[in-house]
């Protein structure tokens, strides 16, 4: 049985606000549920049908509250227009970061990324490419919104996403040396450019790019040659579709 | 004046039908409408507030029929949630093609790709690298649906998208000896294939990949390597970062 202030507290973790407070993110959807499941991070709550328990062999003590119910009072809680068999309530992960953390891999920083397809597109092309970690500028839209969750197809529960003042944490990666880039118009053509195989890519906003006091910390200025001829194609590449260009190309050069 | 016959008219270009049987699509957003003023496509249909047509320096002649209203009755018009100055309804382009128009270039085709999103960020990608033609299953997305134009950023008014039998056309593409090419998880490292300049590209749907039927017409069966360790990282990338990838990787190698 599910109540209505259980219903109530789900809902409540749509909003950023509640999430932060209560350090709690949601998960829906069979697929997603499973992917939580076998994660590290702890589950406080597990809602789901009679069917989804016993089809996926699921012990009861697998969160720390663990609710069986119908399909229609699970759509009552749910915030997917086609509603599954489970959601859980998932403890966020405490993402204490160390600059030492990030020397030795490439990461990827981003500047006020705002869409959170974009965001959840990103997280899960790190997570294929095995990058560890993610800065956000604080003002990047949350990672545990829900939409973000879906794009990411779980990748979030992998990926240590963390929020933090980029500037700040660009400035410690240029001390530590770590090699800083970015993409802008007028970088060098990232093709023919010498990438580290560690280092901090940075990436920057939808619609304005990289804002003037992050670009100030950059020292490597990347740029994806437009291959359209007379220069009638596209201005600009979508965020999520540069950061998986880049990666690739870092990538590469690990071989 | 915008009458509410008009209004109607342009609500139905929603629908895909209509959009068919007329041969019309709808553009919306100040943007989006200077880039179709500034395309090759026959407009129809202009709205725009008195404002929009002065900043912009817009003759009368621009569209078959030219309007002006005021922001609220065009609001009453529009999809967007929210609305801008000016929307416009483009003629589709004659998009006839023969085989020969591929075989000195790459070209991507899409065996069944569903979301709005990840068709218009493949067409906006397109455009960046100098693709110039989409090969499109029939059950592929409408390019001229209105989250397809509005994520292309309106690169769909300068690719070509066709929608064809994607089986027949992969025959021809073998007959021509032009080398097909398609992701598959058993396939050969990207990084390490030898690519040709020209070819075909087929990237499969979202949840299921290429489908049995085109994967039989792919010689070329290539692979993104995924860099997580452990095989704990995403099962797959977002099929629009994957073309992203594979084509960046294509061009790359014009150098």
């Amino acid at each position: 049985m599910l109540s209505k202030n259980k219903i109530k507290f789900i809902h409540s973790l749509n909003r950023k606000k509640t999430r932060e407070n209560e350090k709690l993110f949601l998960v829906e959807g069979n697929k997603l549920v499973l992917e939580a499941i076998s994660s590290k991070l702890p589950l406080k709550l597990l809602i789901a049908t009679p069917d989804f328990y016993a089809r996926n062999e699921l012990d009861s003590n697998l969160a720390e509250e663990v609710i069986e119910c119908s399909a229609e009072e699970l759509k009552k809680a749910s915030m997917l227009q086609t509603p599954q068999q489970a959601m859980a309530v998932v403890h966020m992960p405490n993402n204490a970061l160390h600059i030492d953390q990030l020397t030795n891999q490439l990461s990827i920083a981003l500047d006020f990324i705002q869409d959170p397809g974009n965001l959840g597109t990103i997280i899960r092309m790190a997570d294929w490419f095995g990058i560890r970690n993610i800065l956000c500028s604080t003002d990047t839209v949350d990672c545990y919104n829900p939409k973000v969750i879906q794009a990411s197809m779980g990748a979030v529960l992998r990926v240590n996403v963390h929020y933090l003042d980029l500037e700040e944490w660009l400035e410690k990666a240029n001390h530590a040396q770590l090699p800083v880039y970015g993409t802008f118009l007028e970088g060098e053509d990232i093709y023919r450019s010498t990438l580290s195989t560690k280092g901090v890519l940075v990436m920057g906003n939808e619609g304005n790019g990289i804002s003037p006091a992050i670009a100030g910390k950059i020292k490597h200025k990347i740029h994806i040659p437009a291959f359209a001829s007379g220069g009638d194609g596209s201005e600009s590449l979508n965020v999520a579709t540069a950061t998986a260009i880049c990666c690739s190309e870092f990538k590469r050069r690990t071989y």
